[in-house]
């Protein structure tokens, strides 16, 4: 059994195209011999952003706190503390701190993401380049 | 895409044996079609207690308010918001409240959970009756 304090393992920048002002804890996982999913701690700066992505894995995320938006497709939805949030798998989405301070958020997501492709959608209002 | 509010998911009271004073809220599950597992929101008030049992298949907690202790087999460990546990498959477990208000967690599960047998273990320095 693990017991740990979230804030005390290490956090890593997310290196992901199209983040910005994003760092990612990963609190339990395959590094656990947790055999079915992963949970991971996102933290988001004021004005940082996810990816605007879709694949095919599902997200259960809980918001911890700050202030944010989830883009679900094109539309801003609005996401705050005590939030849960399930992100169906191959459904475009992002997440944007609209607030002051840090947004913080828990993001679980199955092993098998690691074997998935990860497709990266244009910004919202902004049509792909090269189309 | 689902995005709710927690505390505006119906809680129902933990029938199970050996449980007292624990509510919980199914945030995300089977029935949002989610493929792999399950979110769950769980409530101990001053003095309740989950059951000590085992089972053959993982937790993955956050410990979002309160003060409690797991009970890790026989040993008791402190436990606090921010705090996150893996319990690995047959681990004997409990969650206990130790505080003065609600402990609150969130308790994640695969779906195969409910396909597999749960074993109730005698409470710490009780011999099971019969022994």
């Amino acid at each position: 059994m693990k017991i740990v304090a979230a804030e005390q393992v290490a956090s890593q920048p997310v290196a992901m195209e199209g983040a910005s002002g994003c760092r990612v804890r990963w609190l339990v996982g395959e590094q656990d011999q947790a055999p079915n999913f992963a949970m991971r701690h996102f933290e988001v700066e004021p004005g940082g952003y996810t990816p605007r992505h879709f694949h095919p894995y599902e997200h259960e995320v809980y918001v911890l706190d700050g202030e944010g938006v989830l883009i679900d497709g094109d539309v801003p939805r609005p996401l705050r503390a005590g939030d849960v949030a399930y992100i169906a798998p191959d459904e475009v989405h992002q997440f944007r701190n609209v607030g002051d301070r840090p947004l913080k958020f828990l993001c679980l997501i199955p092993h098998a993401a690691s074997r998935m492709s990860v497709t990266t959608a244009p910004e919202c209002g902004r049509e792909p380049q090269g189309s």
